[in-house]
């Protein structure tokens, strides 16, 4: 290939036990040399959404060729497919589950395939209970190693994303809601920054509303408040965020994913 | 050499102090472009158990000529010895106290060391309390640069395993113990599945008893049961495990290692 | 460059959000290849203190030529300069504001820059709340790819340090604080061995008081006392530290960051 071979890791399976470095052993016994870099292991367990989230905003700033491989998967030892696909250039290979969600919004899949030949599959029966092991770090070694996703089996005809309805016009505003706190507790909601933009001349006399309170117009940044202080802004992945300057939004406001944010006009 | 340079390493040290970056920063001092694999730094502090069963668990899926380096020392700053091995075609680093007793078990050792040649040990002497930056890690990038285990050092006349009693046929069935509590919380025996299989011609009719509770027969996986419910399998390692469907089974059956685990026939 | 480009980073972000990655992503997708080490990514939010101290331990275990990236920012978006700088024959990237301090201690600045160089800033406006993906991470890859630091940016006249006087003799004997907590519980004090050594010719007498408790003179390593005994010794930073023989000792002491430690001869 003469290309540096770079795949990236995001489970849920923490770095205590020794799951994910039986994966990269996988990798590196079966594709030597390969540069694989976490995304992360912290997912809370078989909590799709997150994971959805974060390899939405990790995935896009690597460069074209990278694989990611993801594995939140409540659905292990169960019928649910292994798929891979070509999303802006990059490749991922993931469980059928909706963990691609966000991946697809940034960028349409381009070549999308359910992994489903033998030739490329694992000969003696995985563990039901460690496709991360058996499956996925196999199958990516062999994408790794240069074999067209097209090989790896059919088209579906559809795959799952997760059911996250857009921020709507309602009465009172524009509502949506949080889909994602962070480990400094802030609560990133699916309110794109743009949206907002588009939306109101004066956004500047815009008040954001979450878990019933009213924390404000869009600030610049975290220290533009108080310290204690709640505030909102768009956050660096480009969405609209709840934070505490110096403190813990999630705490300091009692909501959490799924708690609305509304942005509400003067 | 020609070929890749892969070392990991396995440690109690966590990851949030310079610790495990100092030993990283001297083995690329000394070796650049060694490829450094974390298998797991969150050992629980001088627990050469856990210690011994992530290494035992994950050294195994890496590719022959990798090293490893496992640094779970109690006896750090007393007369311990360090040893080096060869195991299953892999390289093995350790201090002598029971960390590669289950890494012996699957592969026994094909050539074995003391490392005490002082050409190959630090000319000042190290920190008391850090061997692994000033004696495991350069002695490592001795071995990653081609030096041959036995000029290390004599063969021992013996070294340290750890005193596991394999499971043993009692009135009542086959007694083994939980050996590991993985993040989870699953408890992980010490009987293998192969032997239950070897025993049992009727093995769903054989019920498994952790901790005095009744989990019923061994499952597919761990959605066999509904959620809350305990349940055991054959784990990923091939073992006997106590787990709950999307719970914490230590937690569920107030349970951790050396908890008696049993099989039951009907 | 022939050699192999190696990047450390540092940072408070934790590693269960996409914004290590993120960093990481970008730094490979302009300068593929490169070799990244993670220092830590646990520092205490904003805690440049903490930063400081990891950084100063770590870095100069590191192999010349390696570059350090940084990032415990409480200024980010504000108007707070980045430094680039040369010290020890390694190269630093890191925020204004007193995260070098250790370093500096260790081995004078050779060069130092502030980073302001338009040619090599994103030409897009960065994300006011993550300038480690959008300034440091750009600017860390065209390190690698060999600008060198003078092109970067002008000579600051001068730079932050942190305000740490150095252990002072008052009557009672050699007064310093604690600087540092790491994982073990273990109080870092920043009075180095050395100082004592050369102050008391019998060091043996010397008495070690941590949070006005006397926890007896200097010991060679942990287990040098009963468990559960408070000591003192010399740590492998070769800085006077109290630990607890297999105990926490910032517990048992109820001390921690800025408590004081004394050595009182006999």
């Amino acid at each position: 290939m003469g290309k540096p071979k770079l795949v990236t890791l995001l489970t849920d399976f923490g770095t205590r036990d020794p799951y994910v470095a039986a994966m990269k052993g996988v990798i590196l016994g079966l594709c030597p040399g390969t540069q694989i870099v976490d995304i992360t292991h912290e997912i809370p367990p078989q909590d799709v959404l997150a994971g959805a989230v974060v390899l939405g905003q990790a995935a896009r700033y690597f460069p074209p060729e990278t694989l990611h491989l993801a594995v939140v998967d409540p659905g292990v030892g169960t019928e649910r497919r292994i798929l891979a696909g070509q999303f802006g250039g990059q490749t991922f290979l993931f469980p059928d589950n909706g963990l691609i969600t966000f991946v697809a919004q940034w960028a349409p899949a381009e070549t999308i395939v359910s992994v489903s030949n033998v030739s490329y599959l694992p000969a003696r029966p995985p563990s039901m209970t460690f496709h991360g092991r058996d499956v996925f770090a196999p199958v990516a070694a062999h994408i790794l190693s240069g074999v067209p996703l097209r090989k790896l089996g059919p088209q579906p005809e559809t795959y799952e994303l997760l059911d996250i309805p857009p921020p709507a016009q309602r009465e009172g505003g524009l509502v949506g809601k949080v889909i994602y706190v962070d480990r400094f507790g802030n609560l990133v909601s699916n309110i794109p920054g743009q949206t907002a933009q588009q939306l109101y001349d004066d956004l500047p006399s815009v008040r954001v509303i979450c878990a019933e309170r009213d924390v404000g117009p869009l600030q610049g940044t975290y220290g533009f408040v108080g310290a204690g202080e709640p505030l909102a802004l768009v956050n660096s992945m480009g969405l609209i965020e709840v934070a505490v300057n110096r403190g813990r939004a999630c705490d300091v406001l009692s909501a959490g994913v799924g708690a609305e944010v509304r942005l509400r006009p003067a």
